[in-house]
């Protein structure tokens, strides 16, 4: 397995699009940003609880609610949202094997357990680094890439997609 | 489960104990190493068959015989050992999800596909400064690290341990 989810993978998405989104003034739904990448409802909903536990979403209740970025898209880099759907998860578990020499008997000695084990302590840098070059890309700048790849057309087209979702929540909410 | 296994651990703790036997000119078993540090002689071994297929350690025959570093400590690096014994592991998978969107129906154009994913190219980025920490150590580094943490008089005591071992092999093996 993958040391960082899809859903990760599906997060990020999802937080580009409300990038775009939020030039509209209006909230997208998960179920929405589901729906617009073909992907589960019930998934994306979670992954939303997630973000929004993490201060990178924030919810906007009522008819036609759903999800706006909590802050900035340059305040929101690849790490926090790593995190905020993977958790901490080290690179690399310490079993504390050094601790376990013949030699030592029953109690190892204390020069042997100080500190940082020198195996882990490489495990950590190459940990450090890994989130260091997470922390260096934000949101915004995902979403420019992203929009420097497609056609300057193609961001209106998901707005007006999403903008023409939201009466119709507001219809189906006055049907229910 | 963290990315890095429970075997690179053992593996590399085995090697820095090599990296010191070198001195004795005679090799060591896994079945020695493995009870040096109190941990399972099967696991041991097999860690030993992938890293002899990685070129990292050879195994010398006969009674007495036992592994030696293939090449000098100081040309194995930490990644060398981890991909040995994990194998080649991506930080991230990436699922290709930007090729869905409900805008582009059955066929994605080739904008949307073409080269990298940029969330996918973030993550490339991470994998690759993890290797890069893992690549800038090697066994002789971590073996040095390990070696200023102890008593002087510690790696010769490691080293009787071993030579110790060989002429009871010898026995067993004469015995049988």
């Amino acid at each position: 397995m993958a040391h960082v989810s899809a859903g990760v993978e599906y997060a990020l998405h999802c937080l580009v699009y409300l990038v775009d989104a939020q030039d509209l003034g209006q909230p997208s739904s998960a179920r929405d940003l589901a729906e617009l990448q073909e992907v589960s409802t019930d998934f994306v909903a979670k992954l939303f609880t997630k973000l929004q536990k993490a201060g990178i979403v924030a919810a906007r209740e009522g008819i036609g609610g759903g999800f706006v970025l909590a802050r900035p898209a340059s305040d929101i880099t690849a790490l926090d949202v790593v995190e905020a759907i993977d958790g901490h998860k080290a690179l690399f578990e310490c079993k504390g094997i050094r601790a376990q020499c013949a030699l030592f008997g029953a109690r190892p000695p204390a020069w042997a357990v100080d500190g940082v084990c020198s195996i882990h302590a490489v495990m950590l840098e190459a940990e450090q680094r890994t989130r260091e070059a997470l922390a260096s890309h934000t949101l915004a700048s995902i979403a420019g890439r992203v929009a420097a790849k497609a056609p300057k057309d193609h961001a209106d087209r998901v707005k007006d997609w999403l903008a023409a979702r939201t009466p119709r929540r507001g219809r189906r909410a006055q049907a229910s």
